[in-house]
């Protein structure tokens, strides 16, 4: 093949590497719980709800930036893979593996690009921008609404507790007040419906 | 569950609802090869690309409107079904199948939503902007890498012509000249790989 350009097949390069998110398996299930959801789907879904949800953030935010942070805040899955919100282990060491895929990833891409995806994907992890809190309280919102199509999904197939679900839902609120609260109406109901494990209360 | 507010509520009801995309499998398969692609990966994937390759667009965009543009693109799929872009019958009643699904989705988001959605999925279907224009380039672009990928893929699996491969790619050139050429030669060396098939030419 004659070569062209450098930097297009740089990002070509890039472009087929993600491919390999959609093999990425999730903890959750779709909705009608057929098979485990995929980080690219996943990701695609926040971006749409960025865009739908968008007038439920916190402060102002630049919607365009939380779109492109949360279509790119998984591609380090690629060489870490997922792991589970709630895997006591598995988080201990996920920062340094996310670090060590971030480096050979991003550096596929030319060096004024490597700059820019890696810093939204710090960004997102830092949450310390309202972008990144938004972006962060999507990415807690969409699991949640998986569950519940589910039945209880990850929940229940990991007996996740509804303290576990509680402290994990918290970014929610720091991103945008609104969908904290109406997550509240929703874990309240999924507990009435035994999706999730409460101590003392037998699954109905 | 309290009834906290309709227009949050009608904003879910479409979020959920959005999960079935990733039910709809498209012809091409992962680079992989081990299974078919869904629309919800592909339309993420796409996204991706649009920030990756912005710079080749033939004219001024608006990156995020065209960003927006494919994460909403495939979404009457949910309805309508994935119509292969060779399959001659299927593409008849499209667009009629595709009208429909639009009216009852787009419809579940609040009236403002529903415009601002359809809007952006009537603008990639009509061709008729450069924001539109770059991403249907990309939308074909992006199937030709995951064939290529897959050594041929649904090119081979349906006996897909040099001629109809060309035919489809012309887009590509039409929202990005710089994409357009690059792609014929990804075509020229796909040809001599053997991947696609050309009359007279038997395959390796």
């Amino acid at each position: 093949m004659r070569r062209l350009n450098e930097r297009l097949e740089q990002q070509v390069r890039f472009t087929m590497e993600l491919d390999k998110l959609k093999l990425v398996l999730r903890r959750n299930t779709l909705g009608d719980s057929s098979r485990f959801e995929n980080s690219a789907e996943h990701s695609w879904h926040l971006a749409v709800m960025a865009a739908i949800l968008v007038e439920y953030a916190n402060g102002p935010i630049d919607l365009g930036r939380v779109i492109q942070m949360v279509l790119v805040h998984d591609i380090v899955e690629i060489d870490a893979g997922d792991t589970f919100a709630y895997d006591e282990v598995g988080i201990l060491d996920q920062a340094a593996r996310e670090s060590l895929a971030a480096d050979r990833l991003f550096a596929l891409l030319p060096p004024d690009q490597t700059i820019l995806i890696r810093g939204l994907w710090e960004e997102f992890e830092a949450r310390d921008t309202e972008d990144a809190r938004f972006a962060v309280a999507l990415d807690r919102f969409q699991p949640l609404l998986q569950n519940i199509a589910a039945a209880g999904g990850s929940w229940r197939a990991h007996a996740v507790s509804l303290e576990m679900v509680r402290a994990r839902c918290v970014a929610i609120g720091e991103g945008s007040a609104a969908l904290g609260a109406y997550v509240e109406t929703l874990i309240a109901d999924a507990v009435s419906r035994g999706m999730i494990a409460v101590p003392g209360i037998a699954a109905p």
